[in-house]
């Protein structure tokens, strides 16, 4: 089956005017799950839920710990449709073109759909991985809340799964002896040096901090300037000063979600909240640039008389892939050139990492464009992500 | 009845912890309509609907134009509950008032609730009142829309009250001979000089602004800061700007509203739309804070490389109240001092002033605090303003 056949069945579901919506746990998750099991019940694969929300679905050939691949089907919202689905549609295509060369693996091969990679939903980037590993306790995981109150668990048992069985699987870890997830490039490096698919080194540490500004609502109209306590002004502070530290010190950071209560024309706002997206290429730099943040704010606020708190909600250490790992991907690959290169977004691979060996194969994006409507591969970058995935499947599930 | 006792009756409806809920055509707002026929029979007072949402109770004594007094009942978002239905609760009491005075009066005298007064729901303020005045085409209004996307014209058939009854009602306006609608102080100016009541002279020019921004979604981890066209910082640069530039000449501008998106923490906006509150003392003060924003912020959205555009949603010119109305009102109240004031905020008074003789009566609040839930008069304050009240309408509406 080429690319575009299969890519095509499900790159209606939640498409909209602008990007895609495609929540964990919405009725277009459903779908692409339920798409999910009927592609590994048409390869004769066994699909295991892993009561976690993630799926795999596993060709059961060989024996020992298996070589997994896949991704994510959710989406940030109103993002582009490539961003995770890709590498679960790359991994059938992969196995497809495994089984069409011939190859007999000494070792099982999977496919994975990870739950709720964004964190769009529940506000926890990877929840899926972190709960298969066992980095986040399912209690916590649970009690989280969307934007309408509905916690995690109570989203999970609407659609039949039973949120008593949430829990980390060891068992299931241990049967994966390699994690290569496959994922469109999220920036232009390959496209600068004209290669369709790269493999990834490692991760640079980011994290997630709530901003919350505290002032005095007040009538809009009729509250001299001098009398206000305007929380609004040190958010929007906040928003410039993150960017200037960002641009000072070489790292990346990002406002791009704000919540104003009570949000009217004519009020002064009581209350703003922000959440600022940190990253840097190594901890110490990324210490350096949330440090420096925090501490313009503070000091705008003690000028605004605002009150403001600063909480991590999540930090996620740097990753380095597995270096062996990374150079058999490398040398697997049967392209011209295959660049390594690192990247500052989060992964379900970077959560795996910390368990098993695990990399990431990156197909060229030929604007960067990301988490948003625009981001966009080639067909026949997608099928060279494939051939290059299939290529490493193959090195990695025979012996030699 | 006391002041208490009957405010009691509508404490509760739309309370929340955190300030009233009472929007426009909601389920509370229906229950204070509810109430107000109510008043209206017990006091043996005509209940008179307009088509446009407003409520009239006359007390249909004497001939010719009548004296009008009232105000509305919806809230901003978690604002206060002062905020209108004051001058609603004390013009019941101000008839009880008068006819415990044995007043015979020689003019109608009448108590109104405005609708959509604060413009929470559809975004216009004073709408009622300028639907009744012929002010706002029936056809635009009705085609107003709240945030969930319903039009004025489905919250109205929604509680049975036609769409097409809506239109100008000159015949009502003949009926008002004056309108004199008691408010709640929204700044501290009688608290500064010790007095519970005053009398308003005019109102400044005010109008509100819609901001867009437009830049280019994209993913905050990966994308690098120098490649980014990201509205968020155009924006917070514009709260700042306008908060700059309203201090440097003397008005009032704030920003209360933003809107984001796609509004996730991991992505670059694609666009920022906020609002722009924006009054000053005189016309030309007011047209030259709104040129030096948005000058300033056109400015700075070349150099993030975001599109702005900035549209006037409302623009309401000063008022100056009918002088000798005003002075009036100042003679009849029997009180030691009755200072004049003017006002930043829009009123139905304001609107109805360019139609027939109005003006306002404002009862001390100790913080100044308006738009939100500390706004507060003392039980012994609003009896001041019932009595001044009193006062004003029996002067008004007995010939001498």
């Amino acid at each position: 089956m080429r690319f575009r056949e299969l890519w095509d069945q499900i790159a209606p579901i939640g498409r909209t005017d602008d990007g895609y919506l495609r929540y964990a746990w919405s009725e277009e998750d459903l779908a692409l799950r339920d798409w999910f099991a009927a592609q590994a019940s048409a390869r004769d694969l066994a699909v295991q839920a892993d009561g976690n929300g993630n799926l795999f679905a596993w060709w059961d050939t060989g024996h020992g710990p298996g070589v997994l691949t896949g991704s994510h089907f959710d989406s940030v919202p109103h993002g582009g449709g490539y961003d995770g689905p890709l590498g679960i549609v790359c991994g059938f295509l992969a196995l497809d073109e495994l089984r069409a060369r011939g190859v007999r693996p000494d070792r099982p091969i999977g496919v994975a759909a990870f739950a709720e990679e964004e964190g769009s939903r529940f506000g926890l980037a990877c929840l899926g991985s972190r709960l298969l590993t066992g980095d986040i306790a399912p209690e916590r995981a649970l009690a989280l809340r969307d934007r309408d109150g509905v916690t995690l668990a109570a989203a999970m048992a609407r659609h039949g799964v039973d949120p008593a069985d949430v829990r980390p699987r060891p068992d299931l870890v241990a049967r994966i002896g390699a994690f290569v997830e496959l994922h469109i490039e999220q920036g232009r490096a390959l496209a600068e040096v004209d290669a369709p698919v790269g493999v990834c080194t490692g991760i640079w540490p980011h994290g997630r901090w709530r901003l919350d500004f505290a002032g005095e609502g007040n009538h809009a109209g009729t509250t001299p300037m001098s009398d206000r306590r305007d929380p609004m002004l040190t958010a929007a502070y906040a928003v410039l000063g993150a960017n200037k530290e960002a641009r000072l010190r070489g790292g990346h950071a990002t406002v791009g979600r704000v919540s104003v209560r009570p949000n009217a024309t004519n009020a002064v706002p009581a209350g703003v909240s922000c959440w600022l997206d940190a990253r840097a290429a190594d901890r110490e730099a990324l210490d350096g640039l949330v440090a420096a943040v925090r501490a313009r704010v503070a000091d705008r606020a003690a000028r605004d008389r605002t009150e403001f708190t600063m909480v991590e909600e999540s930090l996620s250490p740097a990753v380095s892939f597995d270096a062996a790992l990374v150079e058999s991907c490398v040398r697997a690959v049967r392209l011209a050139k295959v660049p390594r290169l690192d990247t500052s977004a989060g992964h379900d691979a970077g959560v795996l990492a910390r368990h098993v060996p695990a990399t990431m194969l990156f197909v060229r994006n030929p604007t960067g464009v990301s988490h948003a409507p625009g981001e966009h591969a080639t067909d026949a970058d997608c099928a060279a992500g494939v051939s290059a995935l299939a290529d490493v499947l193959g090195e990695l599930a025979v012996h030699r």
